[in-house]
């Protein structure tokens, strides 16, 4: 992985952390055995080094991983045209990792961190709703080899 | 291209369409030699079935391009996450093709289309910055060969 061409908008790791933590979805990058990569938004939670989402048991996602685990998923958090300036400020990060679907514990774990972050209010009945789903229910953790959050573009 | 496994959930070409001229961003997926995925985010702008994007003359993204032209442009447009459905209402758009760095008067047309979507109240001054700076821009085109739009995860 290289480094960043523009030390300047390099976010610092907190930050980076930050917006990965707070956002709201972000976009999994894959690849299919065409060699045509895919951009899905996604709900997800990060925990520790891993980030989560669930779909389907099936799917272009699940073949893509299938094909080539790696991935990289982006996150944007607040952004701002500055008509007069050409431009527009950003920050964005992006995670660099692996992908493997899970089972067991760390699935049923994964499911209620991810109730705990979209559905704060719905823990119990979110309880009910993993019981009733988790078997229909494919979860993917992305472990993440490098992260970077940057500024600008 | 495998067609949309739920078809409920597919939007009108109208809706898709719309999603794509007004999204304030996407996020630009590639491969790099080692298969590896990156999702980038990045202004652009929709002329006909071309998505327009400028950048530096160098960075990763363009040496993805010249590896594999293959790309997938996403843009998300609203969102809701609805707390007590365990679910996230959302539509988004996915547009596949090819990327290609353009030149000469496609690339000047190009410019003062990403001023028009982004500076409209400074196209005067829009035409000053063009000047001062194509040399230093490099214009990416993608031809769009398949356009998706979906409602829902």
């Amino acid at each position: 992985m290289k480094s960043m061409r523009k030390i300047d908008r390099q976010m610092t790791a907190e930050e980076t952390l930050g917006v990965l933590t707070k956002g709201e979805y972000g976009i999994l990058s894959t690849i299919d055995m065409n060699g045509q990569p895919f951009g899905t938004p996604l709900s997800y939670v990060l925990k520790e080094d891993n980030i989560y989402f669930h779909g389907a048991l099936e799917g272009t996602k699940l073949d893509n991983i299938y094909f080539n685990e790696k991935v990289c998923f982006t996150v944007v958090g607040s952004t701002k045209v500055l008509e007069d300036k050409f431009s527009t400020e950003f920050e964005s990060i992006m995670a660099f990792g692996d992908a493997s679907i899970i089972e067991g514990e760390e699935k049923l774990q994964a499911l209620r961190e991810i109730i705990k972050k979209y559905s704060p209010s719905f823990i119990e009945a979110g309880e009910v709703y993993i019981n009733r789903a988790i078997e229909k229910t494919c979860v993917v953790r992305i472990k993440i080899t490098h992260l970077t959050g940057k500024h600008r573009i």
